[in-house]
């Protein structure tokens, strides 16, 4: 092995340095002392009611729209114990989260993957699909995609929102980047196009830390508590005692100057990540984001990500495959380079050694 | 309706004046100093480090015998997961806790249920429903059961024990109430008398309060792993925030004189409802629990629990129906007393209410 320090181009983790932990002990102070004997009890499954007053004023739905849960994963998961049946279909961008993959596969969900292009889903290959197949949902992640980086036009959404209300199916909106916009304007949520057959999730995993788990959906009344009732079934009541120091968080007005604070972290961090690709890795194709926590790139023409990352790893250069985010194959030559966590130092040197790999191959 | 107090013997839940919120303001405090950017970042899904070694140490298990999550009953979820299939044959006591139940069934398992009796599952029906079928595994709540509040003898234990290792099947040992022995002697755990194949579950929701949702449970290292992996497909990883104020409430040893407090808060609630009942109610069949949360009764010849349910209502008297607890029927004068959360008061008034009301059908 190198003795080269390592570089992790693998999670989409927050950078530690991120974390607001000393405005979190004066949130944990006071919610104790304000909310301590309902924070240490059992709760209503959708959580903690004034956060889910704070977050349906932020987010601008009513109190009845909102079920919170301990990160947003677990979400997809109680929607699926809800609606999928072995055999149901879903579509999912191609490619899309991996997690969200396990979990429809663990439901036996038929996953139809759509492919994903500069600025949003093919949308000539997503009505072709529907002429096949109506699907339950289509999983949507319209900005600064996980794990392409890419983000859905204004136009696209509105087609989507059409083909959506057309054929008779529901979007779910993972968003959980949407406020790590780095440059650029904002794109209407598909929440906002088309309301009644969303469902949008988002989290505070990336805006105050993954740690206290807390995850949201927002969407139509009865079917956010028909979601409800199966998380409840399943943990009686999320996390309490982490949405109330949340909430107090909140409630101080720390999230607005915490995402500023994120934006000054990393967008020099993703142009970094820009730079060095240029100068670096020319030939390979990458993704130009304006906000979140990942680029992509599609290697050269005859490199292979499996390839490049067994022999990264001789240089310290840890790298995540590119397989598990494509629903249907393909992906050999897809690799995601989640740049927040890294300093821009970091980032330059691990582009380097991805260079001086790819060359040796 | 009744302008009476209204007294509800429904949930299972703590009482709130027995959370120890100062300490836990401490213990925030210190697990956000200390471990700060551990606990506010994605880790592990068995769980944040120190408290997994706390526990093992405490249980006298090993460190990779430690899963935690977020609540002790979907660590059941997990393991449906992991090992159950549709007509996977479950065992339970009957009654047993509803909502292992409703997990069970969503799973699609074939449940079926061993009476129970004062001093455990009726070995003989055991015996005989293992002639017909060898579960996957056979769910116990040994100690203080939910919902009848009696307790296994050892002897039981032991011949449970034996009858797993001679049929082949697992022992999922749900322990939550375990260390809340208002008086006689403890039992020894399953977990002791088979530890290949024993799964022991419990919680501090009994202990430090639900809110925090940290469960836990002690098994087989290759099974714990497997189990830990649908965890972490689930929700990548259990709350961390929460695990760490746990932690350093645990570390501080806050535990043990914590659960003396409890004791002297519930033993009089325990003995209240016990004199209660021999006074108001003394045709029905009650147990005689020595620790835990639940005193249960079966009501006269003739009289059922629903429509007790019912005209109890008008008194303010909130009651749970007990046909829930049963996997395969019967119950239908079976009531669950949850006393824990009510003064002694509230108990005796409570009890007299249900007289009243039983007199009056």
């Amino acid at each position: 092995m190198s003795d080269l320090k390592p570089i992790n181009f693998t999670r989409g983790i927050p950078a530690i340095e991120s974390f607001p932990a000393d405005d979190v002990i004066d949130a944990a102070l006071a919610a104790l002392k304000a909310h301590g004997r309902t924070i240490l009890q059992y709760g209503a499954a959708i959580g903690f009611a004034p956060l889910v007053e704070w977050l349906a004023q932020w987010q601008g739905v009513k109190t009845n729209q909102v079920l919170t849960s301990n990160g947003s994963l677990q979400l997809v998961e109680f929607l699926c114990w809800h609606l999928v049946k072995p055999g149901t279909i879903v579509f999912t961008e191609a490619p899309t989260y991996d997690r969200t993959l396990v979990l429809l596969r663990r439901h036996r969900a038929q996953v139809i993957g759509i492919p994903l292009q500069a600025d949003g889903p093919d949308i000539g290959a997503l009505e072709a699909e529907l002429k096949k197949h109506t699907p339950l949902f289509f999983y949507v992640i319209p900005d600064f995609q996980n794990p392409a980086g890419a983000t859905c036009s204004a136009e696209k959404r509105r087609q989507i929102a059409a083909l959506a209300e057309k054929h008779n199916f529901l979007l779910l909106e993972d968003a959980p980047y949407r406020q790590l916009r780095y440059r650029g304007r904002e794109e209407p949520r598909l929440l906002d196009l088309a309301p009644a057959r969303t469902l949008h999730m988002s989290s505070f995993s990336k805006l105050i830390g993954p740690g206290p788990r807390i995850g949201f959906m927002f969407g139509d009344p009865a079917l956010i508590s028909k979601i409800a009732e199966v998380a409840g079934d399943t943990y009686i009541s999320p996390n309490f005692l982490a949405q109330g120091v949340a909430y107090e968080w909140c409630r101080r007005g720390l999230l607005e100057p915490q995402i500023e604070n994120l934006k000054a972290l990393y967008t020099p961090r993703l142009d970094a990540c820009l730079a060095a690709l240029r100068k670096y890795v020319p030939d390979a194709k990458a993704t130009r984001p304006d906000g979140g926590f990942f680029v992509s790139i599609t290697l050269p023409d005859g490199v292979q990500t499996t390839a490049v990352r067994t022999a990264a790893a001789k240089r310290n250069l840890n790298l995540a495959d590119g397989l598990a985010f494509f629903p249907n194959g393909g992906g050999e030559r897809f690799l995601r380079l989640p740049y927040c966590a890294l300093t821009t130092a970091e980032i330059d040197e691990g582009i380097r050694r991805l260079a001086d790999t790819i060359k040796e191959l």
